[in-house]
């Protein structure tokens, strides 16, 4: 028996980076290492003290190297590998989530003049800030009928990359002549691997406009929304992509010895931790939608065909696994819904009966939500506590509740809030299947399957669909990353020459999975009945309420 | 100085019922003792155990007598006032709170064989359950173009008298046929005082169909409603009603001595809690709307001419005030959605807070609510909790809010839901003003206003009127009824010929009012837009989802 391969994994998160060692031959995992970003997410006030406006989320490019100096070595030692027993380094991050740089690289948040202005750093993807912008990009670009319009279900999303670049312009243009590249943090990471600035496919096409054997829109474009952008795509942004799985180049000496690995170890190209997870759980097909749930559900699917669906998030040729188009769509609050309410609605007694029984407030409050039948509460809510990504693709859409009344218990907010965001993904897989994309089973992978067995029995019962569960001893996002660096060294050195064979041998999902109860169904079909027509009512112009309140609130705010 | 002459009130509220003595000549309160009910609202399950349905709410009427024998000696007592020094007694009542009795009076609920038997039991003002016997009064009331249907400004609610009498017609004829009277449990409590069956015009003004001049609607209307009812009046109602201050007749010798006070002692006729409070609040003449704000409110306003006002719960002649129109309108929850909100929607941070600043809970809430500006939460709600009662008199609507964002705190949606109240009165007070009914000024009485200051300021900012506050030493209905004694006694004995010249006497306001700032008016201006238009789309027939949620709630808990 030869002596066996393995890979490392990087995983960057919203509020932390980690690091997995796997074997290369059956994905198991050796180790895996967790350091969170020492300034999180910055959504108050820079580190330097400013004080940031709201809907801002910026984050510090440095924790990403903290990352790299504290988790690789760790799991290295957790794992008992050698650093010349690693074969290659994939990594995945949130997108987009971009960043000013110089030309070497620098991060304009690491030069001591720029560390009091908020548009130096990283706007990780959940800054919602840059929506003025988002509406001159759609409003330009249905003018014009460029591609991206299509491509990106109808709408560009505020939290994509030329929104939050236009911002840059429009409010730091001192900033934007300062940089000399801007950057996803998913690609900048690579070029300080490799020491080589090599952008992936993924993140572009989902977040950026670029289309394969098209490219970008032309100069006229940029041009038209911003004079100083006409040439941007030549100063700042580069035309030369690689594909996913694809050698970004070469571990540089010093990372090497920084995190104990072998210089000249193959780096694949940056990926995206939604796309990068859908292989490890085992999705190489069209038909399972896989649902990366979190914080936020990302929603990753299949096709054979180019088609448009309302409020995908993009339609990328070869954007998940080559050869087919993948699709992507995503609710942008489900678990921070959940984490919402556990800080702001619990009462006290659920808290009592918690102490009581010895367990988490959680768990009292998802057993007394597990009684409830559906339709027993009374309640419906539009799940938009942090707006709308499909198909509305709306940040200015806010949450609703309907149906309280004095015997409103707290358990049944919770599970109403539950039961909403399962609409939420109903109505992502009704697009899919209006256009003929096929959804026969959903796979879900993320911290929230395990933590939340109700959740998950709800999404069965409301969608009408077997779950089954990703491997809970992985971190989808980590495992996919570390079958990317299988295949960035290749079948010769010990991996794979694709991901489809990466994921035969290194990916699997549990025994235990979640069927639909008929009965329940039937009972959620009316009340999805309901939350269709407030769906439709709130976000699509029957009454633009939430707009005027948000509005109001800033010119409160500015006061 | 002649020797002072003194009244006592007992004012049945719906917890607790309460005995004040008030010296006559300028209305000063000497005692007060309250007695809460033993069975309180019994909407679980009755004394005898047997479990109700959703949206029951029952009284035991013993306990009116319990507040007799304990209250009233106890008030005597504290203000060192001898039994024979009182000249007069009245009560007043929640209402409509009906009962089935015997023809002695005997309720059927104190009679063995009907104690398990829910229909023998007083139904409290709030009970719900008779929606569909209101239904049917309306439908075949506009049919038949009855008189009551314009009265009630529309709809006769599930709330009053003849709809919970139909409820027992529909569901207990066995109850209906047993029972020799249904009666206000506030004419039956005059009863029980002076041993004979007298009942009032304002309990029937408002809540009986009643109407002074021309009585009850014909037997073939009650005969429509249902056959059994066609005698209703003759049988079990009566035609004999006396108007408000008249002397019902002398206290029997065995309460006299049961409670220590003069055989003899002349008893008001019965009156209605909100009623008996108009000029407890000094007001005895158009342009002033008394607000009675505790777990709901009820707004009185008196006007010149009869007029049909959309929603309104009555419009009736002397009804409050001899020689003018007595106009009733309300809200059925206010105090009882911030209790709601208190029990089920304070989270820890609030609690934490509270301990550490030694204060309750409430405190530490209203502290950071009244740090906010109007509009600056981005949340708006409606305030049907326990339905809607003017404008739309509908129990089946339901709680709404809109806004919810993950920066969302508790201390928000507080202030959105006392915004949401202030709007409901607004929706009033724009209902009587579009017909030329004059609102100039508010006037609060009732336990909210001396407990929320917040409260009180944004009614005054919402509405942009004035708010004046009753004395906050008087209970104000208690004080009306002892005002009413004093009627009831007469001049002659040291009372009062008029409840005009009682209240030029007896009656005061504090000097401290809330004025509206225009500034804060006009940002309230523009949310009650947003909730005008969500009252409308949710109370006229835009979206009926309140109605379906609550009907398959009904279904689920059927199963």
């Amino acid at each position: 028996m030869s002596k066996d391969k393995f890979t490392l994994g990087i995983d960057y998160g919203t509020e932390s980076g980690r690091a997995v060692v796997v074997r290369a031959r059956d994905g198991k995992l050796l180790s895996s290492a967790v350091i969170p970003y020492p300034d999180g997410v910055i959504d108050e006030r820079l580190p330097s003290g400013s004080k940031l406006e709201p809907d801002w989320a910026l984050q510090n490019p440095l924790d990403y190297l903290y990352v790299l100096d504290g988790a690789v070595p760790k799991a290295l030692k957790e794992a008992k590998v050698r650093g010349e027993d690693i074969i290659g380094i994939a990594t995945d991050f949130t997108a987009s989530s971009p960043m000013p740089t110089k030309a070497d690289g620098t991060p304009l948040a690491a030069i001591p003049k720029y560390r009091k202005a908020p548009h130096a750093y990283v706007k990780l993807w959940k800054h919602h800030a840059a929506q003025p912008e988002a509406n001159r990009i759609n409003e330009v670009g249905r003018e014009r009928n460029e591609d991206f319009i299509r491509i990106y279900g109808g709408k560009y999303s505020s939290e994509w990359f030329f929104s939050k670049l236009l911002q840059v312009v429009d409010e730091a243009p001192e900033i934007y002549d300062a940089m000399d590249r801007f950057i996803e943090a998913g690609d900048w990471i690579v070029w300080q691997l490799t020491g080589k600035e090599k952008r992936n496919t993924c993140t572009a096409g989902y977040k950026g406009m670029w289309v394969k054997g098209r490219g970008f829109p032309s100069r006229d474009f940029f041009g038209s929304l911003h004079p100083r952008m006409e040439n941007v795509i030549a100063e700042k942004v580069g035309e030369d992509y690689s594909p996913l799985g694809a050698c970004a180049g070469r571990l540089t000496a010093q990372w090497a010895k920084k995190m104990g690995l072998a210089e000249g170890t193959p780096v694949a190209v940056g990926n995206v931790d939604a796309h990068v997870a859908v292989p490890a759980c085992t999705v190489t097909e069209p038909g399972s939608l896989v649902m990366i749930m979190g914080t936020s559900i990302c929603h990753m699917l299949l096709g054979k065909e180019k088609q448009m669906v309302e409020g995908m998030s993009g339609t990328v040729e070869d954007g998940i696994v080559p050869g087919l188009w993948g699709y992507e769509a995503g609710q942008s609050a489900v678990g921070d819904i959940f984490a919402w309410f556990f800080e702001h609605g619990v009462p006290d007694y659920i808290l009592r009966e918690a102490r009581k029984m010895k367990v988490p407030f959680q768990t009292a409050l998802e057993k007394r939500a597990a009684a409830l039948r559906p339709g027993e509460s009374g309640l419906v809510a539009l799940d938009w506590w942090n707006g709308n990504r499909s198909v509305l693709v709306d940040v200015d859409l806010t949450g609703v509740m309907v149906g309280m009344t004095l015997a409103t218990r707290a358990e049944e907010i919770y599970r109403a809030l539950i039961e909403a965001t399962a609409f939420g993904t109903r109505t992502i897989i009704e697009a899919f299947e209006s256009k003929g994309i096929a959804v026969k089973e959903l796979v879900a992978c993320g911290g929230l399957p395990e933590k939340n067995r109700l959740l998950m029995q709800i999404y069965a019962d409301v969608t009408g669909r077997e779950i089954k569960l990703a491997d809970p001893l992985q971190t989808c996002s980590a495992l996919g990353a570390a079958m990317h660096a299988a295949v960035a060294a290749g079948a010769a050195r010990g991996g794979y020459d694709s991901i489809v064979e990466a994921a035969k041998k290194m990916a699997r999902v549990q025994k235990l999975t979640f069927k639909p109860r008929a009965e329940r169904h039937a009972v959620y079909d009316r009340l999805y009945g309901e939350f269709h027509l407030l769906h439709d009512y709130f976000g699509r112009g029957g009454n633009d309420v939430m707009k005027r309140l948000k509005a109001l609130r800033r010119e409160m705010a500015a006061e």
